[in-house]
């Protein structure tokens, strides 16, 4: 082949990663893989350069959950082995990840030498075993003819699974020379195609059973939005009227100003008339489900099986004829659209008007939140205020974080306005990954920002309009920060965005609820969590010009809505901390009753 | 059985780690583990309480390599994978970790629940069999009736491989009732016993050789400390009088007083009569090898098999006769001790007398620093002068720490007052490591003094007298100190005394000699690291009674020889950090020689 025909598969690589909308590395230099990095700048990439790899990992999760896809780069052994709880997070939260690893030469692996980072047993494969336990695909690329091969099938599996995928590139491989051509095919990111006829027969069915049901539920669960069937699915929610509810992972994905959204149905732990209703219902749609018991209430909060037909991704599942009938061959994006599609005016109308002003009907969070008493100036800052009233603050667009604790589950009881996105945990619950995630959200925030400003797509070739500009907010726990803190210095190496509140409120309080109320080991070390902008290197007296810092503490209302209400806080540029003081025993409602029953479960306490 | 025959099975645990010498667990609470660690007080055991996993994990590797073994005690899923480097590091580099993870109840596991912490697929072994390719045991102690048996298990193979072992314990099996008599019959530490006859006609064969040798010559390395048998091996070198020197990994086992230890041999980057010696050397007795290409300069410090005698844990192979024979069932301290009493006394006087003033031999580390021109009051430190210099800092029984690059490469070039012990990383050389190994190491340091000066043994129950005080000194750098910094915590939670010296070189000077001198993902955010005290919520004007904070800034060696001149730093009480500048372009010339020849290796550069 001629030198023009050809290219570096380390351009090759990050080409890929760019046409699939991927503008930021995430990673940690090493000797395995610095030649690689040469590559990363000149092609118009930027480098986060993370303080470590977990934080890394972390980062690139959030960004990918913004973004579509990421892109973190570690050393072989040492470096992945760091990031494995990071990667273990995005394979059980479905964030699409691609980890590259940079390992030694292949000449040294074939000959089996014992080098540095490995566990010196002349085992080269023990680490790449380790991974296919946490990635939906692993190739090494390791032979110039198949290396662009596998780059692109790791990348298609990364997308359709939404999960992370894993590739080795040993360091003589950087230069290994691959067809330039190949780039000018895109890699396809649509899902496989629906078979037609089962569609149709699936959404008679399903049409037929939602006008003749009395009471229709929709629960719209977190796995909808890893199935890109988001927007399909507000379409639904809106123009059937059907009174919709979500779960602590769906939070955020159904757009919460329409009146017949309800929030959060927290199964046995939600009021008497909310228990009641649900269990009236007749007839439940369950769209994208995660059945874990910290998503489902200890597993309460799932709906009668004989009641119920439950979207997956490629497939639907109805339990209401008594036995089970399963369509396969379905894609969930275009099934939501057809049913749409076939609903009868008739039925949604109905819904519209019986929804929500309807007797015993599930409450409107919106309405709920406007009944609230206001907290006054001097009243202490404590959970069941601080979650529905935080609300307020937000504006659309803005994506919002809630770290797992007093966090992720106080963020049940926001209220959001359209268009913003919620980053919980629901499943892996790894305390200290929602700081690092905020900072890969900001970036690929920043950079859906920079596109519209643009008036391009999203950057990552779907033709997706971008979104309005939005601010980046983070709901930090002090145990949490603690975990994982470095990532405030990588948010000012990379002069990111970020309104942080961090919630001070003096140890693990979810785990003194769960057991050990006053235990030591459920203390931690006070920091002084407000020096950190210093600490990391941020400039003293910033002028607004550059990249402003703004730290302030807040134990009553008065004080907390005094920097609410400072557009230096407020307007999200900047890096913007405040410490929020609460008791160590406080925690919301929900959390108390959920402790209760996880302590039982776990220790038959 | 009666009430008073049985104990509860977390009770069984942590009292077989305390009669192993156990008296500090490090971790992170969880819900799943968290009625364990109601135990841990009570027994009067120290709950570390990390700020996070890994840190945690490196602190139990720093603690084992000083007393000889370790827990750590974490959640399964999350809280083991962000431990995964540490076990990893202590895999390969013999750290003895015992790692209990907290499990789901058994119901919840045997019925496949979908489970926080999980991957969500109701398969509750992933993790260990992923703990299995960096552990030398595993256990599930899901069993009444085996559960003592099988934590005996692993702590006897963590013990005799000086490798971590995987434990998991479920939350509801914490109280299970096991046998308390068990608990009367210690857990067996010593070695296999050695086969006598082939001791004998091994001893036989090697004083042969000795006696006939003209210039031999001993190479200690670092497996000789976790095979337990530096004691034997320091008989050996002293009573011989034959010319010893050490590798990297080897470093801080031989008394570095003795007018026959040489330093560290660097092979084909030595000097060129260092080189010449070696080459003409017609016996070299290795010890403990660890063969790795960063610890034997690239292979080029591996003597010719033709003239080597290798002494492993229980073999010994001998290349000398043309074809290699080698003796099993050996054990190497009782080898070692067999050797060192059937050495004739003419040879030995014969070595005494030759070492070290023959013509041509090799230097001595001590005479070659008293040589040594001092730095003068307005020059700069660089690492030429510092790594030698330092030296003079040291006193007996120092435990010192360098972390990986350009410390563990300098180290190279300490000389060790009698009895000092050096921890460096020369297999994994994962950065990050050594602060919170320092952490682990001071911990240890204290129970040893403690022991000592109640005049008992060092309290891992092996009758070996304890060491006289030292104190623990860290050398580390700063791009190192990011990944780990959450360390100064601990350390403070703790009132752990440790002596730092910050080497603040701007960014990843190690990698920058290998590639990319001047490339931006060499850089690092520069932090105000002497800030770290105060940030981690030390008390501000520590009085000298409660836990003393000391942190200093210097560029020349003017500054430094004042700082190590202060009784205030120097005693080693409390926090000490010192930052040291240094220009990120120098590098020990070692580094420089060494990176090449890696830089080579890798990219064919």
């Amino acid at each position: 082949m001629m030198e023009e025909d050809t290219i570096d598969l380390a351009q090759y690589l990050f080409t890929r990663l760019q046409q699939l909308g991927v503008q930021t590395i995430y990673g940690v230099p090493s000797d395995f893989n610095l030649t690689v990095l040469d590559y990363v700048e000149p092609l118009g990439l930027s480098w986060a350069g993370n303080a470590n790899e977990l934080n890394a990992g972390y980062a690139a999760d959030g960004y990918a959950r913004i973004k579509g896809l990421s892109a973190l780069f570690t050393a072989f052994g040492v470096g992945e082995l760091s990031a494995a709880n990071a990667i273990g997070g995005a394979y059980a939260e479905y964030a699409p990840v691609v980890h590259v690893v940079g390992t030694p030469p292949r000449s040294a692996q074939k000959e089996q030498l014992c080098i540095h980072h490995s566990l010196g047993d002349g085992n080269f494969r023990v680490f790449s075993e380790i991974a296919s336990r946490l990635t939906v695909a692993q190739v090494n690329l390791d032979d110039p003819a198949h290396a662009a091969d596998r780059v692109d099938h790791a990348l298609r599996q990364c997308i359709l699974h939404s999960r992370p995928v894993y590739i080795e590139l040993p360091t003589d491989m950087v230069k290994a020379q691959v067809p330039r051509a190949r780039l000018d095919v895109l890699i396809n990111r649509s899902p496989p195609r629906a078979d037609e006829e089962v569609t149709k027969r699936c959404v008679e069915r399903i049409v037929k059973k939602i006008t003749t049901a009395k009471q229709p539920w929709i629960i719209v669960d977190g796995l909808t939005s890893r199935y890109g069937a988001s927007a399909e699915v507000n379409e639904l929610v809106r123009l059937s009227g059907i009174p919709t509810s979500t779960t602590p992972c769906g939070k955020g994905i159904v757009d919460e100003t329409l009146p017949n959204f309800h929030g959060v149905y927290a199964g046995a732990i939600d009021t008497e008339s909310n228990f009641a209703w649900a269990a009236e219902s007749d007839l439940i749609l369950r769209i994208g489900p995660l059945d874990a018991d910290s998503n489902t209430f200890a597993f309460t909060a799932l709906p009668d099986p004989g009641k119920t037909i439950t979207f997956y991704r490629d497939s639907v599942e109805d339990d209401t004829c008594g036995d089970e009938e399963i369509f396969q061959g379905l894609q969930l994006q275009s099934l939501l659209r057809a049913l749409v599609d076939h609903l009868p005016k008739p039925t949604m109308q109905m819904h519209q008007q019986a929804s929500p002003g309807k007797p015993r009907g599930l409450p409107n969070p919106v309405e709920e939140l406007q009944k609230m008493p206001l907290p006054r100036e001097h009243d202490l800052i404590d959970q069941a205020s601080f979650w529905p009233q935080i609300s307020k603050f937000f504006r659309q667009n803005d994506i919002i974080l809630t770290e797992t604790g007093t966090a992720s589950i106080g963020s049940r009881h926001l209220v959001l306005p359209r268009g913003c996105k919620l980053i919980n945990s629901t499943l892996w619950l790894s305390i200290g990954y929602m700081l690092p995630a905020s900072a890969g959200a900001s970036a690929a925030q920043r950079e859906l920002n920079i596109a519209a400003s643009n008036g391009s797509d999203n950057g990552n070739g779907t033709g997706i309009p971008p979104l309005p500009k939005g601010r980046t907010i983070l709901f930090e726990g002090d145990g949490s920060l603690q975990m994982t803190v470095q990532s405030i210095s990588d948010m000012i190496r990379a002069r990111l965005d970020v309104i942080m509140f961090v919630l001070n409120n003096n140890g693990y309080t979810i785990e003194r609820w769960i057991h050990g109320m006053n235990a030591p080991y459920n203390d931690i070390q006070p920091w002084r969590y407000l020096d950190a902008p210093m600490f990391f290197g941020a400039q003293k007296n910033q002028t607004h010009d550059l990249y402003p810092i703004y730290t302030k503490r807040a134990s009553t209302w008065g004080e907390l809505n005094d920097i609410l209400a400072d557009p230096d806080f407020s307007r999200g540029k900047g890096l913007a901390m405040v410490e929020v003081i609460m008791d160590q025993h406080d925690a919301p409602e929900t959390l108390k009753k959920l402790a209760e029953a996880s302590s039982k479960r776990n220790f038959g306490g």
